[in-house]
């Protein structure tokens, strides 16, 4: 028989019956009854029920055993009583009367434990991760992240790409986010930076003439903790494709994506088709960029019902300044003065100064809007509202006025809030959708200059007739992301390949030619020895884990993650270097009054 | 039609003759032959031949085409004639007639040429990284580079293995080579570490209950750089497996690797059943514990046959010491004074005294052996020699006197050299076999004490019995490698996750457990816990592709090498950081005299 084991504690069914075993496994809980012991042994795979008689010569090492001892039990199978079947358990039909025991490995006592995975201190789990990743949930929730990445491997390589792997040391990147940098020993006072991306590199494999790349990268940015991103480094989905237009990379990409998450989603429907909203369509109608479109409340502007009514405030705002307008948050079933009255009181306490409604009920056989605004605007205008927005009776409505660019973030978590009060969400699905068109510019208040919006690597649409003759903060670029319920899950573009587009982009960020090819030289480099047109996207690998196991937490879907201190407890990181290592850097700390 | 292409540039063939389609790709060549352009487009996939006649609206775009512009064309499939098709190119048989010519990217003039691949100076190619990537080796080469490492994937997925993305940003480690190292910029004064190997995270991983790890995991180390071995990181194909001996680890990997070796070895034979050649075994018949065995040399102890025989200078030196042995390397078809002359001199050059030696002829019906050795130790020895190691009438032997420890490696390169130049070494195939029972400890001169031969994870065989009671320097570990063709392709171990194992063998080593615990904390903190036996191996996946694309250098198998001074001359990395980089991670470069 086999040193440990002749099969995992998931295999023995009754067709094993009779059989001598030899299992090996950790002692998940040991119970006494009248003598009898139960030990419930745990693999990678499963659980299987020991039985230890007393009269078993494994009796006396089996009084010893303790939680998470690992051992090696020989023994026979027998099939349970019919009461005592477990049809939770796949091996819930037998139990293994033991023969032998060895004990493997013993434990100390736990300073977690893991039957039952009770919460614990998240520093404790951290520091002892091994003890954590052997609990239940976290345990599935890793498999069920190895599993989810290599669907995504298997799906893209189906399609013809293939995975390259870009360089991990490399140079430092202006890209938004700040650069991990490792000193070089050979070149000192010089350093690498790990890759925020490997947007150069895989836009460099497009001008080496490969056609398809994608990539599970890593990446890493040094960015302060922030309770929605892990410290340090995470993984993206990457991709590449050479002679395509961006229509081509979301009907490559979209059964991909659709593809797993119909894999992963436990039966919870996934959209068949993806809407691709126009940016700026999705702030107007869901006051974000990312919109949650299980939320089905759907803005709209109704600036002319308030233009020149009783209602003073909108109306003066309306006359006053022509980029005013109003926004209706339509919320079907929310028609109480108590529920509008919850939302104005929740708008107030996010230092808005209120959220104006008009709710509907029936007087009679009489539909009739209530509420300080429709006194306001008169009978004509409220109903008016409540035709273009299709309400009813015990139907209401918000509304938002002002500079959209100003509130329509305001009228987004109005809109989110109404939806999740009211349980017009339904939470048991995905909704995804591209969201296109994204704003090539934006305009720095701070600054007073403009910059990319997004990625400075994006086509703009219209090219450079549009650069040079275009007010820049209308044009738009090539860039798209994929949304899922609420979610930035994947961002693209087609890219600009043209240095001279590339140039004159950069030229009204207030970037020369010179400063271009000094921060993405290699790069632009290439755009000068035949470039072809391409384009893709990165997906987060761990948010769309997160989606897929329902986890509020991404250290719950990695395996050792640092903690919000930027930390890994478990190895002890990061940790003073010697001075020998310092003088092999030619570095030297300086401590500055900041607090460790 | 699609705005870039209807097809690539392999896919055209005699069924599509008389359609009209779009092509995009690079200009590999142009030719005028009396007057018709004709045009060799490339892309990822292939070529397609393009012919521009004068009367085409084409033809005046197509005169200022040069090679590596990238270009869009639309034209009409036609057949070739028969004297023109050609059968070497998967579109020989048909030539395009280009209609429509688009400019999607013109070229500056080429600092380096992609069509005919001349040989040209390396940094030349590491700067222009993305040109050379197009010529049709190296690209030939990525390209199966990326297909290995699928089907390493793809094999380890099928026998149950899942893959698991480790820690990048970690702590440093104490094994063996120097870490890179990267700056927190919240703790100041202290440092991450990038992984030499995921050596400890896969042994966690084994703790936290996962049963059959794999990752193809970059590496990462500071060592100076050598002609064989890439500056900074390289991939392994890492695996580790719970509840397992290590006849476990070489039944599940031999498998694997022998069928990626056969996937890609373009019918070259691949070793069927891998030998498995304990260590002193190795070093004694082949002088290596790498070995190659597509040669077929086998060394052997002929000490007796010099003992007290008329050639005094080995006979006196085996009189003398009790560990002095003479090993013969028989050289079939080595018998000319000419050969053996000429492996002296070798010998010589080396640093040798020089190399005894015996040859075999016929004079008239009687064999007889020749040279100066031959003549001390007379016909009988002579013979006996001959006998022992089955040579015959044209064959040669070789021999080395000495301590083995000190010779091994001189008399291993005698082997190879002999081999190769008698042309004895089948260069066509694939020689695999696992080396195994490595030394556990090895003695250090310099340092006068003892250390880990290799792992100081690896279990000695024997256990704790054996630490405790037999001779240090005489205990083998379950340590092995997987040697192909003279390589190591790949090295492993089962572990020693004993907590008092570990404690007793570091102790050895003169490390106390307080050291252990604080140079391999979170490892040994994880053993106290419930560890299971485990072990497992990496591959280096560079060599791997080196041997099978038949490259001679690491750089002709890897996208964006470093060059041999560490450095990245296409991106122009490392560089300097900028003072508020400096500042942020308070350190400060203090220039030594080195030169950089």
């Amino acid at each position: 028989m086999h040193r440990y084991r002749s099969h995992t504690c998931a295999a023995l069914s009754k067709s094993d019956v009779g059989q001598t075993v030899r299992l090996s496994g950790w002692v998940h809980r040991v119970r006494d009854h009248g003598g009898l012991l139960f030990i419930d042994l745990r693999d990678h795979y499963g659980m299987t029920q020991i039985v230890v008689d007393p009269d078993s010569p494994a009796f006396k090492t089996a009084e010893t055993v303790r939680g998470e001892w690992v051992i090696r039990i020989d023994g026979l199978v027998k099939a349970r009583s019919d009461e005592t079947v477990n049809k939770h358990m796949a091996t819930g039909e037998i139990e293994l009367y033991a023969q032998e025991i060895e004990v493997l490995s013993a434990a100390k006592e736990l300073p977690l434990p893991v039957f039952g995975e009770p919460d614990y201190p998240e520093d404790v789990r951290l520091k002892y991760r091994f003890l954590d990743l052997r609990r239940e949930t976290l345990h599935r929730n890793i498999v069920k992240r190895t599993q989810i990445i290599a669907d995504m491997r298997r799906r893209m390589s189906e399609i013809g790409f293939a995975e390259y792997s870009t360089p991990i040391l490399t140079a430092s990147s202006p890209e938004g986010a700040r650069d991990f940098l490792v000193p070089s020993r050979i070149h000192e006072g010089k350093f690498f930076a790990l890759p925020q991306a490997p947007q150069q590199y895989k836009q460099l494999l497009m001008v080496a003439g490969f056609d398809r790349y994608f990539q599970i990268a890593p990446c890493f940015r040094d960015e302060d903790p922030r309770a929605d991103r892990l410290p340090g480094e995470f993984y993206q989905l990457d991709l590449e494709m050479s002679f395509v237009t961006q229509e081509d990379v979301w009907n490559t990409m979209e059964p991909v994506m659709r593809g797993v998450f119909e894999q992963f989603a436990e039966g919870k429907p996934v959209t068949q088709e993806f809407r691709r909203i126009p940016h700026e369509t999705a702030i107007r109608t869901y006051g974000s960029d990312k919109p949650d479109l299980r939320n089905p409340i759907e803005m709209q502007a109704v600036t002319e019902h308030f233009a020149g009514s009783g209602f003073k405030v909108f109306a003066n705002m309306i006359a006053s300044n022509p980029k005013v307008e109003v926004w209706a948050i339509p919320a079907k079933t929310g028609g109480s003065r108590a529920f509008c009255d919850r939302m104005n009181a929740w708008a107030q306490s996010t230092g808005q100064p209120g959220l104006g409604y008009i709710f509907w009920r029936k007087e009679g056989e009489k539909l009739e809007g209530a509420g300080p605004l429709a006194k306001n605007i008169g009978e004509e205008r409220t109903d008016a509202i409540r035709t273009q927005l299709g309400l009813d009776d015990g139907d209401a409505c918000f509304f938002v006025a002002g500079d959209p660019a100003k509130f329509y973030k305001f009228a987004g978590e109005a809109r989110t809030r109404a939806g999740e009060e009211l349980n017009l969400v339904d939470r048991d699905r995905f909704e995804l959708c591209w969201i296109i068109d994204f704003p090539f510019y934006e305009w720095l208040e701070d600054e007073k200059k403009i910059d990319f919006a997004h990625n400075p690597f994006s086509m703009p649409q219209g090219g450079l007739e549009a650069l040079n003759t275009q007010d820049p903060l209308s044009l738009k670029a090539y860039q798209y992301d994929l949304v899922c319920n609420g979610f930035e899950i994947a961002s693209g573009s087609i890219r600009n390949q043209l240095p001279e587009v590339m140039v004159k982009a950069f030229e009204l960020t207030g970037k020369s030619a010179e400063e271009v090819e000094e921060q993405f030289g290699g790069l632009y480099r290439a755009f000068q020895y035949g470039a072809p047109p391409h384009g893709g996207m990165a997906a987060g690998i761990d948010r769309v884990i997160m989606l897929l196991v329902g986890a509020k937490n991404l250290r719950e879907v990695t395996l050792f993650p640092m903690n919000q201190q930027a930390q890994d407890l478990l190895m002890g990181a990061p940790s003073p270097a010697t001075p020998a290592q310092l003088r092999e850097l030619a570095l030297r700390v300086i401590p500055t009054a900041k607090k460790d």
